[in-house]
């Protein structure tokens, strides 16, 4: 089943959308929005997956198309945004970039921050940044979306907590991410806005490339038209999902509705290329002892999709451009 | 205007509360939800305020007696919650029990971490913790909500979002703390619960005990039956409420119903007491080595209320018990 939310209010209209992301129908004679869905899921999913069958079936009698530019984010606004950085490689490259040694322990012990999840951005929103000279960044990853998990649950447990699947462009802040880190109490500033791809999909859609944990596909990236990065999100991902739910669940129950991040997909090498502009910078630097690669700029564009093995587009496309921010007058 | 959730459901059941906190009524015609009402506060409050003045004057013809043991925190999910540590005096100190400096831009660059805001707790709740030796502390504390903030409001402008102001206790596990701030993330599996005071009230319910921008009353802590504090939550505040709101909203808007905490109630010497285990430990590390008073233990209480100048409880008390938690078997 594939799910999406139509701009409507705070918390969007629920759409159910076909496999092949042309028709679409309304289900808020089910459920009025997504999160309404996920408070009940158990009871409200198999009524979204019966009309899914007939839209797929093209027997729908409400069936309309989808129009990818009405999209909200499937949940506009979530109670709980866990950002992982599961593909440890990345993380040792920025390390190695800057002289540092990585931590013995970040191979055994996932790292995970809490994002802002009050306002979810759509697939084709602009983002709003007020000053280039923080250096606007993408990152490309595969997030999970949660029923509700009880405190404790063991890694075995996790996997079946997980109801949807998609993509989110991550937008990072560089420049304002050193002083952060510093402070120790984690990205706040630094990580403005979440944006989603148009729809959510069921485990099931995935067929083999979801093996439970991971998702086995290449996560293509592109900005302003060149495909600069395409690794496979399903390798060198260090911590797969259900190890970090359980992780984000040690000490805590974790409520329906929440989102958990893979962070930036990276593969070992960067030979199929890289997810983010921080990564390429990286490299350049390894190689070339400084970055030739700037940040984004006001106009720039990203895309962000993934497609199976036919092709087509999963999850349909984050396609956004930065834009300059100014704030309302006193 | 005094505002409330009794228990049911995932979002509770919108209350108005008198003054004297003797009697409540159900607000449900007007707004299901605190979220709902948040969400249209401009045209819902002063509805509410209607049948708050006639609970006041005793003329509701609904009111019943308040009940605090069927509280729910007045906001049982929210999709923000951002804590501040804006008694900076009590960084110093936790610095300076373990022999390292403050840096200097602590005094000038707010500390906010991203907290868990899908399930806040309800005055009475049991804490739940699996284990003792993760280092159970209660952390006393006022937090402010408001509505839509705009990207980039002035510290002059954020005062006027300040909608409604109550106490927390955020729950804190000591010794998972050291691992996760060296990580850098933030606090996570450390900062598992978030429990609140039965009611929120507006500004205008605290007289000039709020200027505004602090809360000038002594936050009152109470650890098993023995008065451990009462420091002035509105003296030592380095960051007042607008300063952590401007800080918060920097590179992005805020969405209405976010909670922005204090951090830790905390005076210069702390001759009125802690608000927290970690400070009174720090104290006698200073003095004595090392701590002598151990984290909280299963069976022990923890209230935390504020007296108006009368001795009248403004928002209800936090009185909550930890107990063990015991995950679900496999």
């Amino acid at each position: 089943m594939k799910i999406a939310s139509y701009k409507s209010g705070r918390d969007g209209l629920l759409m159910i959308v076909d496999k092949d992301l042309k028709t679409c129908c309304a289900a808020s004679h089910i459920a009025p929005t997504l999160q309404a869905a996920l408070d009940d899921w158990a009871n409200i999913a198999p009524q979204l997956e019966q009309e899914y069958e007939q839209l797929c079936k093209g027997t729908h009698s409400a069936a309309e198309p989808f129009d990818t530019s009405r999209c909200a984010a499937p949940l506009p606004r979530s109670y709980h945004w866990a950002d992982g950085s599961a593909y440890v490689t990345h993380v040792e490259l920025v390390r190695k970039a800057r002289g540092a040694e990585l931590p013995a322990s970040f191979w055994e012990d996932p790292l995970v921050y809490m994002g802002a999840s009050d306002a979810f951005i759509g697939p084709q929103d602009p983002v709003e940044v007020e000053s280039e000279d923080w250096g606007i960044d993408f990152e490309a990853e595969v997030v999970i979306v949660t029923d509700d998990v009880p405190a404790g649950v063991t890694v075995g447990q996790a996997a079946s907590h997980i109801k949807l699947i998609g993509l989110v462009n991550d937008v990072s802040l560089r420049n304002l991410i050193p002083a952060e880190l510093a402070k120790q109490f984690g990205f706040y500033q630094s990580k403005p806005w979440t944006a989603f791809t148009p729809v959510l999909v069921t485990p099931d859609e995935l067929g083999e490339a979801w093996d439970g944990s991971r998702l086995h596909l290449p996560m293509r990236t592109t900005y302003n038209g060149e495909l600069v990065g395409a690794p496979n999100a399903g390798q060198d991902m260090t911590f797969d999902f259900p190890t970090l739910i359980a992780h984000c669940a040690k000490s805590r129950s974790l409520m329906t509705g929440t989102v958990i991040g893979s962070g930036t997909v990276s593969n070992v090498g960067s030979e199929a290329g890289s997810c983010c502009l921080a990564e390429i910078r990286c490299l350049e630097t390894i190689r070339d002892g400084k970055p030739s690669t700037p940040f984004m700029s006001f106009g720039d564009r990203i895309h962000i999709e993934m497609l199976d093995a036919q092709n087509k587009s999963i999850f349909g496309a984050i396609d956004q451009v930065i834009v300059r921010y100014t704030a309302p007058k006193e």
